[in-house]
């Protein structure tokens, strides 16, 4: 990243870091739309109230006020009416998929990519404006468990297309969890939740004090609790490890069995790109089973890229429910560590491949031809603005990074030059294409970038 | 459109609502890309101070606050250090220039695709959310004048490839404008244009009064600054009405001839698609050369649905100066018309082209095998979750607007319905294409849609 934001935490982007990111989200939309997922976008705007449904969040919201607000408008702070920014995708999501049940058809499958906005203490991996891309399925009543599976495999391959370092979704299950804690005697299952989530930051040690202090844990419940969060497998053989612990109970049956059908599609169709791992939690409480979070192998301690999980009753209107499962990628984390790390970059910084040089002042009309035929057959082309010496043309073509010049003679002869190796060759505008690799900007990892220079 | 918005002013579109919006904006960035302008995005918040620095216009903005503020955090209203909502893209795009000036080369073209926020009272073809697409080129010290000529091709050529009526760019120039009062004799330029501004509202009649009152003019001054307004040709023939006014001014002579240029260029580029319109005045005070207002025939009332014009001093950093010129299409006001009057439409509500049918319940893994082979050729597909009677699974398909149903049989014989016709064919994952028109979803005028049902 050559610059710093010029405002804490709202990072920008120059224009050959900009095709970074709009290379990963046409790479995410394509594969969303590949899987059948729809386009939708929500209001940037929630009322305080909506945001405020599932309370804790408050912190990190911001609120919203006219400069010059009119005599009578209502605009206290704790007015549920009171305008603020969404800070996430699934509950503004939640709140049109209610407003909006009579005009789709369930199971509803959309993608959603855009800004949120959260008022965090701005550090690396975490901004006050960032992009998200979420996928959800939502069912009408209800929603067959195969979604689960689903929507691990679209992640997975939608991750695998973009230029980033391996990944793994690492993924466990509520019911698991809950099960497990019930049949262990630990009936505040949100709270050993809590404290399991923590074990990442503070360790087992702490954690077995948090369980025994905070929820009247046994020495022998705390270390049950610590033994199912140490399992992590890469196939389904953490379904012996967890009967091994010797408990029993429904609900653990219940998502033994889930994350088995899971985890056992991944290891066919996604294979080493997915773990059961049984100490994921996820702190927001309306998970019911599958939850996830997605590391970076070697970025570890950047945070989970990709996270989310089933949901049985975000959104609800009467009696009517809408389960749902989804993900959701933290887009601007990603390219700011792409971009940081150098991990890919564009081959040039415009989207132009051609700029058509002025021979004379008034040939400017003849360039624009040229260029609109170039243009029809899908070369992004430019026209020089003066007549310069041919020598300044190419020096600014070459300052923009545009790798083609072409040339008019008097005579009406084309003539198109490569300037990075200085070949020239005589072409007409109706039929010369550039390499493919030069039509448009190409987005590779460095490892593809410097593969390639070597070859 | 079916619904109204759940909060006035803010937008929502349903999926198939969503799929006219994204066409309009992927077909705008391809214009766009094809003549080289490279996109950025700017944060969607600036300081007041940097909002407020052109003055009148803090009205319409929305200022932010945590909803939890930190002890000491400054925030008052009148603070320009406070933060606040973006109400276009033209003041963020200065502050972007002057911030990176030293990571850009000049003259930069970008275009900018995003959301904007004014709090004004919301009406048809006015809304409190709204995208815009800006196109700008922005010069180091000098632009040549001919980006002018090629910013409104451009423009032209991205409304021609939308699903929208007939269009108009009504093209004017300030330096003619104002060249012409002095010319007169009346040199509060900027309040004779703000009163011409008015025109369409007022009319000439009230326009003269305003002028005799609020400037001192004469009735023949009043009289022939409406003489100049009331000149629209489509073609260089202004010129010489102008000059029939026996005006003498060296401002208006440059403004006479940057205006000619781009007409004379229109006519031939862009025929019947521009207009000389000597009324349009634009309201906003950095304009100091050309300025364009956009109408759609027929629309007229739905105001202008593409604006800008050329400035030579928004942007400065110290002695540096960067002149632009620039258009911003209203796509959301333009949108919103599009499906409020039907104007065009997709041909399917879900990017599913392909429903995979279970024969068995477990024969989801195979299913997915088939839908992977239709993806890897780029076709969007869908595997049902149940295997309930096949009637079922084409009706799920039906509803979601999905055209085609796979089956497999148990003896592994691919075929593939079209629901729609009800004709059905044996078929391979691996070869079978659907019609090109069925492969992804299409948007097409209402015109276009009635003349392929009667075709």
């Amino acid at each position: 990243m050559a610059r710093t934001a010029s405002l804490s935490g709202f990072p920008e982007w120059l224009p050959e870091e900009r095709l970074v990111e709009l290379h990963v989200l046409d790479t995410l939309r394509r594969v969303f739309e590949l899987h059948g997922f729809a386009s939708i976008e929500t209001r940037a705007v929630e009322t305080v109230g909506q945001l405020l449904r599932k309370g804790e969040i408050d912190k990190e919201v911001y609120g919203l006020s006219r400069l010059q607000e009119d005599e009578g408008e209502a605009k206290g702070k704790g007015d549920h009416h009171a305008l603020a920014l969404h800070f996430d995708l699934t509950v503004p999501f939640a709140r049109y998929v209610v407003e909006n049940a009579g005009y789709l058809s369930f199971p509803f499958r959309r993608y959603q990519i855009q800004k949120v906005w959260r008022g965090e203490r701005p550090q690396e991996g975490r901004a006050r404006e960032f992009t998200q891309a979420d996928i959800d399925v939502v069912g009408d009543g209800e929603l067959p468990f195969r979604y689960d599976v689903e929507i691990a495999l679209v992640i997975a391959e939608a991750l695998s297309a973009l230029p980033i370092p391996d990944f793994r979704l690492r993924i466990n299950n509520r019911k698991l969890a809950e099960g497990f804690y019930r049949g262990i005697g630990l009936e505040d299952t949100a709270g050993v939740l809590r404290s399991i989530d923590k074990l990442e930051k503070i360790g087992p040690a702490k954690v077995a004090e948090l369980l025994k202090a905070e929820l009247g844990a046994t020495d022998e419940q705390a270390q049950k609790a610590l033994q199912l969060a140490g399992i992590r497998t890469e196939d389904t053989s953490f379904v012996a490890q967890v009967r091994a612990l010797g408990v029993s109970n429904d609900l653990l049956e219940e998502g033994l069995n889930e994350l088995e059908q899971v985890i056992d599609a991944a290891v066919q169709r996604a294979p080493g790109k997915v773990l059961a791992d049984l100490s994921i939690a996820r702190g927001l409480d309306y998970y019911t089973g599958t939850v996830v979070e997605t590391v970076l192998v070697g970025h570890e301690q950047l945070g989970s890229i990709c996270s989310g999980g089933r949901y049985d009753a975000l959104a609800s209107k009467g009696n009517r429910k809408f389960p749902g499962v989804g993900l959701s990628i933290g887009v601007t984390r990603l390219v700011s560590r792409i971009l940081s790390q150098d991990l890919a970059k564009a081959s040039r910084s415009v989207p132009t491949a051609v700029l058509v040089a002025l021979t004379h002042d008034d040939s400017w009309g003849a360039a624009q031809d040229v260029a609109a035929q170039l243009r029809s057959r899908g070369i992004p082309t430019e026209v020089a603005a003066k007549a310069e010496k041919f020598g300044k043309q190419i020096k600014f073509a070459d300052r923009r990074g545009i790798p083609y010049v072409w040339f008019t003679d008097d005579d009406g002869t084309h003539q198109v030059k490569d300037i990075r190796s200085g070949e020239q060759v005589v072409a007409a505008p109706e039929t010369w294409m550039p390499p493919a690799g030069d039509l448009a900007v190409q987005v590779a990892t460095a490892d593809a970038v410097a593969g390639a220079v070597n070859a």
